[in-house]
């Protein structure tokens, strides 16, 4: 199968990656680090949620990142929005893309979302309403496709079914998520197959978790499949692989490396991007995620 | 394409892994690794390499790491010899499977063999000559074969030229490594047909190093190539990321974890492997650099 010819990189570092830091993170850091990921060339950035701030303190400024962002023409800057409260913050703040977030398996939907799949896919029929009515994107969220911490295996079937979903509920793409980073490229390439039945492959992006050193392996194998949107974390921001039930993104440079070696387009400069992930990376911390950005800081 | 049924992987990290550590470590220690990656199923382990104790300070003990190892039948316990002069000593030390090295890249083998490459092929003849009067196999490396630190890029046609002169000179196999690192699935999908038009595809292996996050999408690659034999070395030894010019050799447990996912059979036990990587790490005081075993090592 030909590869795709350009994929679309979407950063979920400032949100998927920055939210379960328990340090506080000042709202100039964070749009800094969104200005640095535009400065790059991302042509989306997950810029943070409009969650309550007991479960994710993480994310309370939302609201003022958005507000402090440089936003660049042609730039998707989305935020996460679980209910209609959410959302309506998110328009309140000028947010025009939002994306809503189901689970695979049941289990993680109780533990992760407080209900069962079929109740979350519920709650976000309003959302999805009132976001065509403002007439903003809705972008869905699987979370466990390739696993599930609590259940073990998650059947394609399933995953292909809330895939389906999302997308006749008017989600312009669905995110098929490896939360837990266990799926390698065979169970990849089987789950994309089912998900293909019911929603078109251009529709679908991947989600993956290096936390077993597979996502590369997964994103090629995904893109043998026609997949050409993936979402990463410069800096492989968000989750530390030494931790217990750690799930760090694929870092984004990572990706951007091979698919330059690849030669598919993405509109991203490397050596910036590096720049954007080194400076984040000191600001919480951290040792850089990414291989290829510990590799070139080095020979710098 | 269909993936292989097999492979075959080719524990390294007693040579290849061990070899740039600049502490001493012991016979013993070196003895311990070798057989606990015996116990946990490998069926081809580099234990060590007879070069001038100059040149390799660390390998210096090899013939005493061949003395000690517990050998299991059916294992092929191999060694690195790059001359006639080391053939010897292996043979003296009982060694029945040596394998010599040539670099695809000028500058590379100049600075590290001091030699150029048809050099190096005609100084390989009287090794394999010999070999083969003793009645031992002879394995035979490429290295830089997507990459050269001083050259850049490599191109495919010379890669083959070496693995067709190195296969017609009777080596039984011949292992590609991208030393430093920087192939995309690509490129090694090219480099690989290249090869196989001199080649059969069940004499090639694939010898990835990780310095770029790369390696495991390269292995995917190159099994959709129809290769079954890859190098690794167990816990990632053989470099450290963030050092200069460091080549750390992909983790033999992401390999396998990777195969596991896709049904591959390898006949090696991962929790014993995790077990052999979590020692010798503690030995030499690394970090483990393998993200599987760090998983299963926080999880359990």
């Amino acid at each position: 199968m030909t590869l795709p010819q350009k994929v679309r990189l979407v950063d979920v570092g400032p949100r998927d990656g920055l939210q379960n830091e328990s340090q506080p993170i000042s709202v100039a850091d964070k749009v800094r680090l969104v200005d640095d990921l535009t400065a790059a060339g991302l042509s989306h950035i997950e810029v943070g949620s409009f969650v309550s701030p007991k479960w994710v303190p993480q994310m309370a400024g939302s609201a003022e990142v958005f507000a402090g962002i440089q936003q660049r023409a042609g730039v998707s800057y989305s935020a996460l929005t679980p209910n209609l409260k959410g959302l309506e913050a998110a328009l309140e703040a000028g947010v025009r893309e939002v994306a809503v977030f189901a689970a695979a398996s049941e289990a993680f939907s109780q533990r992760n979302i407080n209900c069962s799949i079929a109740e979350s896919i519920e709650r976000f029929t309003p959302v999805l309403e009132a976001a065509q009515a403002a007439g903003i994107k809705v972008r869905g969220y699987i979370s466990c496709v390739l696993g599930c911490p609590y259940e073990g295996e998650v059947g394609a079937d399933q995953v292909a079914g809330i895939a389906r979903d999302l997308h006749a509920m008017g989600c312009y793409e669905v995110s098929l998520g490896d939360t837990i980073g266990t799926g390698t490229p065979g169970a990849t390439r089987k789950m994309i197959e089912a998900c293909a039945v019911h929603v078109p492959r251009d529709r679908l992006a991947g989600h993956f978790h290096d936390t077993y050193g597979q996502a590369l392996a997964n994103i090629y194998a995904s893109l043998l499949e026609g997949v050409s949107v993936f979402d990463s974390s410069v800096a492989g921001l968000g989750g530390c692989p030494y931790a217990k039930g750690a799930t760090g993104n694929v870092a984004t440079e990572d990706v951007l490396y091979m698919l330059n070696g690849l030669d598919i387009e993405t509109g991203i400069d490397l050596d910036l991007l590096v720049d954007a992930g080194a400076r984040i990376s000191q600001v919480i911390g951290r040792e850089n995620g990414s291989r290829v950005a510990r590799a070139i800081l080095a020979a710098r």
